[in-house]
């Protein structure tokens, strides 16, 4: 049995590797090679946190195991510890042994960077020129440094409703030698593709902040309540998502569905465009939007990749178990 | 972090320290200090194999984490493993992240004999003399040899569908000295303390087969359609359990509840007998029934308490993770 602590995550994993191992399986999730298990997640009354599983098998990858972990809001303040914690931890679906025990905080990351980029690749016009940002924490940088290679960006755009974070966001830009502009949310109609990643319960963008031809990848929803955009811009958009059932129960489209304004029906999965069973983006003028809730599978992709290139490199760390 | 690997267990674990691992999470799930996530079963569709997670908190005693693994069918024929795998995984609940890996074959088959077990002391008469053995498999030995650490036993009689499979069970009764019977299962009126412990999908013992004042633990049903006993046989008795939710929905009362037999309200925690807030058995002709589902707080609970040993020895692996 491997073990792939955090520490050597940053050293091991490339954005190239994670944007393979998602868009791979959300290719087997849509032709039903991969599945996501009935996730748990409790507030266990202590410390604040927040704590579960997201289990799940891929029959094509044979990568089958859980991710375990969750949200403890008092780490960084009392212990310098990130307040996500996660551990991935992999079983020989031949034998049910375990097989490899992963550091999931970095790899989560990037798994979930790598999920808007998949979409930006099959989903965005292929002369995007302008990227808008919605949201400037830690995550948004993630986001935004594999979207940048998604396409020949020429600047990017960002709002965030704490405006001293936009620093965070302008750095990567700067990075990638494009310039940023910081602009109001109506100011997004100029951009091209558009992320959200924030963890707000209300909508910060509205439908006619967006202009025809857009793809928008909502990153932040993934609880009951919470609301990044306008219920009816997903009216007005070509809607597609990692999980359907996580979509409409605890995605962006939870509020669009509850409202009337799509059914479940109208949500295809991303999946299926990478697959070629569903023609994606079909029109310039097309609003397309990836509601990315986040799937167990997701997480069990990048450990099992992660650990493939630890054993390439001769730094997995093998246990007698 | 702290491995210990299933080679490791046998030498470590004691029937003692498996017994008060779980009287003391019992009692602790009865006053409300730990609980039981919902559990995660899944058939993957390979090997045909079920594979899940049980996860629980402890707060008394801070013990979080989970078990994951299942039942894999062709273990033993094509690979020479056992068919049961599992691994427990403890987790810091001050801060989410992963504290031990801990083996998890023998220490099931320990945490369910200390169930039957746990109940045998706070609810079987005083001087019972006789226990009776419904299923002679390999859990049945370790069910029989905790029991009879619970009352002076002079005698073990037994039932097995197959009977070639009874010196399983009579090797145990004469590795402590007293006889064994193989009898009909009428023949367990003669029980004074009656263990089943078999995969049944139909009642072997009836209401009739058992007399006042006998003592039975349903160890064997964990699955909705599962039955060892009669369920008037429940209307009969005073019926514990570890986990009421689980009793009346995949445990051995799932018949006798939705035969009208009993309702929820008639059963009682096992743990609150143990805490003193139920009288448990209040005379000599009482039946009393633990129907013993299998609690991930329990897995949770002896792993935590091998660890403790592990560390004490030395031999705990420890890995920088």
């Amino acid at each position: 049995m491997l073990i792939v602590p955090e520490r050597d995550i940053a050293d091991l994993m490339t954005r190239e590797a994670a944007f393979d191992a998602v868009e791979k399986v959300f290719a087997a999730m849509a032709s039903g090679d991969a599945y996501n298990f009935p996730v748990v997640r409790e507030a266990i009354g202590h410390e604040g946190a927040l704590y579960g599983f997201k289990g799940g098998f891929d029959r094509a990858d044979l990568t089958l195991g859980l991710k375990a972990g969750g949200y403890w809001p008092n780490n960084l303040e009392k212990r310098g510890l990130i307040n996500h914690q996660s551990t991935v931890f992999l079983f020989d679906p031949d034998t049910g042994k375990p097989s490899a025990m992963v550091g999931g905080n970095l790899l989560t990351a990037l798994r979930t960077a790598a999920a808007s980029s998949v979409s930006i690749k099959h989903l965005a016009r292929a002369d995007a020129k302008v990227i808008g940002m919605i949201g400037a924490g830690h995550q948004a940088t993630f986001q935004l440094r594999a979207a940048l290679e998604q396409r020949t960006f020429e600047k990017v755009i960002g709002w965030n409703y704490h405006p001293e974070m936009l620093p965070n966001i302008e750095k990567v830009a700067a990075e990638a030698g494009l310039p940023f502009e910081a602009v109001d949310l109506p100011g997004m109609a100029g951009a091209d593709v558009i992320i959200s990643i924030t963890s707000a319960f209300a909508p910060s963008l509205m439908a006619d902040h967006v202009s025809p031809g857009t793809h928008l990848a909502c990153m932040g929803t993934d609880t009951r309540g919470k609301q990044e955009v306008e219920a009816g811009l997903l009216a007005r958009a070509t809607v597609f998502t990692d999980e359907v059932a996580q979509s409409i129960s605890i995605g962006e489209a939870q509020h669009a569905i509850s409202d009337g304004l799509i059914k479940e029906s109208d949500i295809a999965q991303l999946g299926a465009v990478i697959n070629g069973t569903h023609p994606g983006r079909t029109s310039e003028d097309q609003i397309t939007l990836f509601d990315g809730t986040g799937v167990g599978l997701q997480d069990l992709a990048v450990a099992a990749a992660v650990v493939d290139l630890a054993v390439d490199r001769g730094i997995a760390i093998e246990v007698d178990f």
